[in-house]
């Protein structure tokens, strides 16, 4: 019978070996970013571990670990995952950064341009991804410039930054001004480069994943998203092949939505024969599968 | 061109009349319990103007207000439902409470038992809801008793309620005993029904809501859920209207479902003609509808 | 005997007058700037009702609301506070906004520059608020410039804004580039104006305010801080009181003050007496008073 | 000049020695209960590491890392500490439990009763612990009881728990009974244990230890606190000593009593003396005590 287990406890930390071996080093984002890991606290293991405590033992058919991992990820017991945590060192500019920081359930230590002097790293963007504003999509780009388009905008750009850093610099230093730093900053572009280092649980990366790795996402963002998902590969291996599953591969359906495809399904006769078209499922899931069609 | 907007700012406050006429009345859950509105903020227009601020107007053809809510939910942007708040007082028993209280997004003030000496009331359960611990899912009931049985089960569990309330009486007051309640209280059941404000924010009520008014939740909670689900429609009709549509009764698929569900649709021929199966939608959700299904 | 309380719950919302009085109306902070009030939730007595359900009643001699508010505001009985809130308008510069966004215990809606075009509105510092960065204090300002030096420093922070503004028209307009905003705002200055609305619950603000109208916080903050307190002061004056009595005007003392403070007043031969030099002080507080002084 | 720094990046973990050697180890906490220490991510040097991405470096005399601590615990820094975490996995009575959960800033994976049978298992107070309810404390004890008395109170509750944990057996097994076990846990009392994993970030860990080790507290509850204050000594020496110095020795002095606090030592002639009066403060430290003083 099912009692509260006496899981064996480890004298050994968790350990992500593969993580391990990137600790530290800086991974480069757009023309002056990166992204570091400088610490973690878990692994796929020790989301079994919280996983167990919490639904017990005791079934006669214990699952293995992926099992339980991408058996969570679907019915969205997210707990265990909120007992891992990364950090992370990042570089990045102030418009990504102020989209970045929406996600409120994470742990923030950026540099203060009150104290220090932000060094003058702007960003520019990629000639080849300056785009026109979509006319259907109100918060998009579509489209492209030819080179010698892209270049004028370009340099455009780059001579509000040159000016705001002569400024900048003339205010701090110039002729003794020596201008309050947080003053001085005020000139400083959204595309100014500041740094910090963000910790994050793994079930609000996640969150943050798919967030920020979606094609709604602006570009920019996307690119620091993309760095950190396989970062996520390399931490815990079994969490990340379950999110692409679950989460980040998941299509909703409204309730309008299913009940046309169960009459879609009802009307070409194949609600019985669903399942015969899944592929990498397991036996429970194909079961469920043939629950949502309405089989 | 789209600007920035100058929303005109109401002097008076957003009022939602359905909810008005239900406020302090309370609704009774359970064989003691019970759930009263205690106080609320912002209403379904308050939901637009607030998220008219981020995404801006300027659109030629400008949602109206049930559009935009149901576009918002669709779309999961949350942060306009966020500024809407609702404050509760129920009354629900120990165990329903810690099940209750795993919702972190809110504020509670429960009455303390340290101060406080609890009424001895406890939960009985309903005799036609008493079940057998389900064979195939570990968390639920299955099948049921027949009245004599019923009657004999929750006599025993009567028993325990009697010997308990008689303890912590004679504790606190049998012969000057005068037991301090932080101790005496230790003895009372998980069934012992205690009471809480509880204020949270429409968002996260909504995932609340989700978790909780889902058939995977205890019965008792559910309970619960339901007369909140029936608050919220008061409240906030079109974003209840939304939530029905777009959260409760949605339906996610895994990436390899989604996989399997094109192979159906193209296997039929079916593709080019999903939209003709749906009902309900608007041309921008039809759009959609074929555009998950590959079409 | 003490039981838990069968509070009479109003059929009508909490209100209060002062605040609506001032309901949607603009308060200028800064040269662009200003902060209104959208809708609130709750006020002092509603503070006081859910401090009854925690703490009970029974006392032989029940504390009037006041005395109450500020027996939880003294011993940090918070989460009665956190049954409040309230929903700001603000506008402000953007490097005020980075600050502000620090309190993460709120929920915020702010203008997307990637759906919006901004107004060309930018912050600049009162010439007579100019001051160079302080030699003692890394984070702060100290001593000023005379008129012509403070016309040359904003004459130069003047020209940036004025670039930045006409490339961010030029991207936008200038013969068809039409360039994506998303790109085109990384050209704006941290001085750019954004708007958004604010809601949080008392409690989170009475924190906000002790960080924020700090002298250690940035001057132009603390404008938007003082506004604050002043609309505080109109919605929950028992609560601003208190605030004022036993945060904002508080003061901590390390192990090791204390220690010293004890030692003073023995060498003093005072510690006797030092209920004598209390004003304004109830008698329960007095004999806290002489407590903490090792009396 | 300061500018922003170039740390150099660790290829280690942060590693805290001292409490690498108890990992794993189940310290008891009252008569059934302990507490572990599973995993965590941080020690002192990395606070400092990311204080000084925020605070930059360039003073010409860098504080060493236990004066920074000591800074940023002093002046309410606190985001460094809420770099580090902590998993604990804690055995607990529930009427601590739903005290414990009060702090809404962790992560909790609590053993479930719907899917798991609990061991009957229940919290008797030690006979020299029972005490009165308090006259002058609505939530506090005083006093106590002769041998006798403690032995017919502990025996009167023990008879509860005994009738509590026979009908729950009763249920489960009893002739087939066989209840959903979500329904028989409702008849166990409040001194049952649980057990559950509990992540805390630093910063958090700190404010609960200052509500939860306080007098104020309930006993039970402080017995974890102290045990969770050694794990704190030996995970993060610096801080620890920092919170005991800053935090947990220290006291908050109301607007009137700072005003009447003056009034003395200006009585005394005593406040260009104060300082004379220190021992073990640092001469910042001893200039901030005057200030405080009025001096």
């Amino acid at each position: 019978m099912t009692r509260a287990t006496d899981t064996t406890f480890s004298v050994e930390r968790a350990r992500a070996p593969m993580l391990d071996e990137i600790l530290g080093h800086a991974f480069p984002v757009l023309d002056h970013g990166h992204i570091r890991v400088v610490d973690y606290m878990g692994n796929d293991e020790s989301i079994v571990q919280m996983a167990r405590v919490s639904y017990g033992e005791g079934t006669t058919t214990r699952m293995n670990d992926r099992t339980l991992i991408r058996y969570l990820m679907r019915h969205r017991h997210t707990s265990p995952f909120e007992g891992c945590e990364i950090k992370l060192h990042v570089k990045l500019p102030i418009f990504v950064a102020r989209q970045w920081i929406r996600s409120r359930m994470a742990n923030v230590n950026e540099v203060s341009a009150r104290y220090s002097i932000l060094a003058s790293e702007f960003h520019l963007p990629d000639p080849e991804h300056l785009a026109q504003q979509s006319q259907s999509n109100k918060q998009g780009r579509e489209g492209g410039y030819d080179a010698s388009e892209a270049l004028s905008i370009i340099s455009e750009m780059d001579g509000v930054y040159r000016k705001a850093a002569a400024v900048y610099e003339d205010l701090l230093d110039g002729d003794g001004t020596n201008l309050a730093r947080e003053t001085a900053r005020e000139v400083l572009p959204l595309s100014t480069y500041t740094e910090w280092y963000w910790k994050i649980d793994l079930h609000n990366l996640l969150h943050f994943l798919q967030l920020r790795a979606d094609p709604h996402a602006q570009l920019e963002i996307r690119k620091y998203a993309e760095v950190i998902k396989s970062i996520l590969a390399a931490w815990v291996p079994l969490t990340a092949e379950a999110a692409n599953d679950y989460r980040f591969g998941a299509v909703t359906f409204s309730r309008m939505e299913i009940a046309a495809l169960r009459r879609i399904l009802a009307a070409g006769n194949m609600v019985g024969e669903v399942v015969g078209f899944g592929e990498n499922m397991s036996d429970r899931e194909l079961t469920e599968f043939r629950q949502k069609l309405g089989g």
